[in-house]
Order: structure tokens, then C-alpha cells, then sequence
């Protein structure tokens, strides 16, 4: 079997709080594909409560987004049939976020959040769907504009303000 | 000149990563009121980035999340005409937050948030609107729907989801 693929794999030196490996803190999120779904998987600590037992739900939203972001650079990737680590590589950066926070979310489970790419316009605009899990149940829900702002071929382009 | 209230006084044993006095990470915001507008001024540091010097869109939403949490808390209290550190102690929850992030963030700046609570039904469900400035300039803005959840007085009712 092969080795699983990460979405943030293919961004190096991110140093984001919620998914980059160059950040010493942060949440260092994961995210793969199961078919057509992106699945990140991530289990809280007690620093990530927003109530007793009950995870923040700005973590939420932090894990909402970046597992967005990254599923809306893997969706750009595979269109182009292309393998995750290959290059050039794209960075999405986050237009809007609507979340529903439908249920408490159990912070001493494992988080389990499935998005997927609903739209994309201009090859630029990716609307991506994002739900999290705990338990098995669905705890909050969220639809999250991406735009491509920046690829590693044309860094001139796009988003210099964010890599300054 | 009196000392200034800050809104998180008013919440004793919070543990939220976003705004909890009893979190020993966390982001540790504070909110007070500047006539109408509920303000927080907070300076992130750098494991707060999502992009080389720009703060992180999870970390804006943790901001605007617990910044208007307790602007519905302390206008709830102001609305009863006594003071932020009289029982009964009031808390409230997310039900949805809808951020538009209009432009990167300076990490390297204070930022402000200024929150104002917009409608009030049936007691419980507030709608609160929310904006992030740096550097003058805004670079967020976020409606926020936030629930009366607890209230020190009637401890039997509301969240006990959320406090056990």
C-alpha cells in the first residue's frame, strides 16, 4: 500500500498556526483523500476548549479553513492530473467563511472534518463545503471561499502581499 | 478616571482558548466598551501568522468569535442596567459566525476588533457585528449569531452540555 499523501506536503515552508509544518506551535493539521472527500483528522488538547469537555470554536474555525484551503490546492492539483508533490505548487488563501456550529464538539474525541470542492470559478474562486464530525456526529458545518493566490511558476503574480 | 472593565472579568473559570483567564495557552483577549462599540486591542505574535507576516484567518475567526461572545454577554448585562461584575453571570455560544476577509492582516501591528450587537430575540439569541482594523485600515468584518447558553443563576438550565 502505498504511503498516504498530505495535502500540506506539497506547502513547504508554511508557517500558517493551523496547518503549517514550519510553525513550532500551532495545529499542524493533516489532510488526505478518501475518494472524492478530503478528510483531516486531528485530535484536540485541553489547551483547545472553548468550554469544559467542548473543543473552541475558533479552533473549529481554524481547522475549518485550513482543511479548506489545502482541499481547494489538492482539488487545483488533481484537475490537472497531476501528482500532489509535483510543481509548480499553489497556495489558496481564505475570501470568506460561513460556519454553523451545530452541537457541542467533544474535545477529547478525534475531530474528523470532510470537505470537498462545490465550485470553482475563473480557475481562480474554489467554493469548498466542510463539515466536522465527532462521534460520528456532525457538530458544525461550513461553506468557505478559496482563492488561488499564489504558484510557485509565476511568483511575481498573485499574492506578494501574503509572502512578504 | 476609573479602572477599566474589561467584559472577560465577568467570566470567572472561563478555560476558552480565545478568551478564557483560566486557559494556560490561548489567546487571552480582553473586551471593554468605548461608548457603544465593544472593543478588543490584541497583539499577535509571530506563531499567530498564516502567511509570512499576515495573521491567520483562524486566529482572526478565534478573535471575532470570543470578542463577540462577550460583546453579547456584557450588552445583555448593560441592557439590565447593573454592572459587569454582578451576578448572574452570563455566557454565551456560537451558532454561526460569517467572516469576510477583505485583506491580509499585519501580523506585526496591534489589531482592533469593534463589535456591536444588532438585534436581540426572544432574549437568548443576539446577532452581533464584528470588524477587525490594523494599521487603520479594515481587513475583516464578520455577523456573528450568538446564544445565551448559561447564566449563574440558573445553573440547571441552558448549556449543561457545555459545563460538564
Amino acid at each position: 500500500m502505498a504511503e498516504r499523501e498530505y495535502f500540506q506536503d506539497a506547502m513547504p515552508g508554511d508557517v500558517c498556526f493551523g496547518c503549517g509544518s514550519a510553525n513550532p506551535a500551532g495545529l499542524h493539521i493533516h489532510s488526505y483523500w478518501d475518494g472524492i472527500e478530503a478528510i483531516c483528522r486531528w485530535q484536540p488538547e485541553k489547551i483547545h476548549e472553548g468550554w469544559q469537555g467542548v473543543t473552541c470554536g475558533g479552533i473549529i474555525a481554524t481547522l475549518i479553513d485550513c482543511h479548506s484551503m489545502a482541499t481547494a490546492m489538492a482539488t487545483a492539483i488533481r484537475n490537472e492530473k497531476r501528482s500532489l508533490k509535483s510543481e509548480p505548487y499553489y497556495r489558496f488563501a481564505t475570501g470568506a467563511m460561513n460556519i454553523k456550529y451545530l452541537k457541542p464538539t467533544n474535545n477529547n474525541s478525534e475531530l474528523e472534518l470532510r470537505a470537498q470542492v462545490t465550485e470553482i470559478k475563473n480557475d481562480k474562486k474554489y467554493t469548498v463545503d466542510c463539515e466536522l464530525y465527532v462521534d460520528g456526529e456532525k457538530t458544525a458545518e461550513a461553506t468557505v471561499v478559496a482563492f488561488l493566490v499564489y504558484r510557485s511558476d509565476q511568483p511575481e503574480h498573485g499574492a506578494s502581499k501574503f509572502t512578504s
